[in-house]
């Protein structure tokens, strides 16, 4: 059986004006690769209406499972949250649930529950909330979306909330060969092998430094056994 | 007259899996900010035939120029050139450009001009080439998408071999605010502020660190007198 796919749409005007790096997506496709989970495409879009509605109602169509980071705070800018209810057709308001857990937080921080905060607990109707140990504001699933803060410690504290509930394939697993030649060179062989290992991914990167140029042989597949198979072959085809 | 519109698509498996971080979204974002021509969207897809063509048409027919890395190279799984045809309906073959540029550089360096190498002169019909300094390979461009290999010393040399050919709108100039107050309290009068600047894009993002919870607000235009207005009210607004 094939492994489950999955998307992200990660929202946000400072990583396409190139002010932040994003580091998100990073992180989330080290996390499904390991839960067995194929991350088969990534958008990156700005804090635009139109935009994000579009690409959540196209990804959530595409893949098995969705995750948004970004745009769940506090401030004008933060329109998420009444994006994935328009895409969804669902009514939005401050929830109940969710305006109790930021009551009891700012009741013990001392900050008041002001307008602008309760904007974090605007949710849209059917969606359960995803727990955010770090500060509190929830994030959100409706349909097969989950919606995630964009500030990487909190959005890597809901992945690792939401992570054990998905049910994942196999594990992918990669081994990979360093080769001090020429992709040029390498390339040939390395079509033969992949022919031969059709069951198995394998990517060639090539890298160069200080001079010296070669590339990392990269084979990605669920079955050990067969995974040594390959690398045992590819170890003698560049043994020479 | 709104800047010219950009999209980026990225291509391979190794971003996808979390293998490798992406560096050339984040280069390229800050480039085209700096020339006043606007990032829109980002896409990354695997190095998969369908998906790589659906995403070039969806962005080429969306924005004005299109500019994608990765999958130029000489291994099996460098598929780019060939989907970009397959996208604009173009035949695809070793062109005797791309092919006289290899073969004086593989002469020189004592390669030989395999097949495997001779697959990065494969240049669909009617794409004009990309001078590559770094590793003399080209990228090229038919329509309004610039292909781009992947590798991030070549990716750049590329960009900077294409960005003085495009004519790119006033320059975005951003401007920020570090306020050391949580982003729940600074929400209301910033939400008053970019309705009184609704000319300018207002973004606020939150950092904490040691503790000390806080955002930074940022003010983006293309008129530096409009921006010193903007910042010197933000300021007052702020300074309490």
């Amino acid at each position: 059986m094939p492994n489950p796919t999955a998307a992200m749409l990660v929202i946000g005007d400072e990583i396409l004006s190139g002010r932040t790096r994003d580091a998100n997506m990073h992180y989330l496709a080290g996390q499904l690769t390991e839960a067995g989970i194929d991350l088969r495409e990534v958008r990156v879009v700005s804090d635009d209406s139109s935009a994000i509605v579009a690409a959540v109602k196209a990804l959530s169509a595409s893949y098995d499972t969705v995750f948004t980071s970004g745009g769940i705070g506090p401030t004008h800018d933060d329109i998420t949250a009444d994006c994935i209810a328009e895409a969804f057709g669902v009514h939005i308001d401050v929830r109940d649930d969710a305006r109790a857990l930021l009551a009891a937080h700012y009741a013990k921080t001392g900050s008041e529950l002001n307008t602008a905060r309760l904007r974090m607990a605007r949710i849209p109707d059917g969606a359960t909330l995803i727990d955010n140990p770090v500060s509190v504001a929830p994030g959100f699933k409706i349909g097969n979306v989950y919606v995630m803060a964009g500030v990487p410690s909190v959005f890597q504290a809901m992945v690792a909330s939401v992570l054990p509930t998905l049910t994942g394939g196999a594990p992918l697993i990669s081994r990979s060969l360093r080769v001090v030649r020429g992709e040029g060179d390498i390339a040939e062989p390395l079509g033969v092998f992949a022919t031969q290992f059709s069951d198995l991914s394998v990517g060639s990167y090539p890298f160069q430094k200080d001079g010296i140029y070669g590339a990392n042989i990269v084979v990605r597949g669920t079955d050990a056994a067969r995974l040594d198979s390959a690398m045992a072959t590819l170890e003698s085809i560049f043994a020479a």
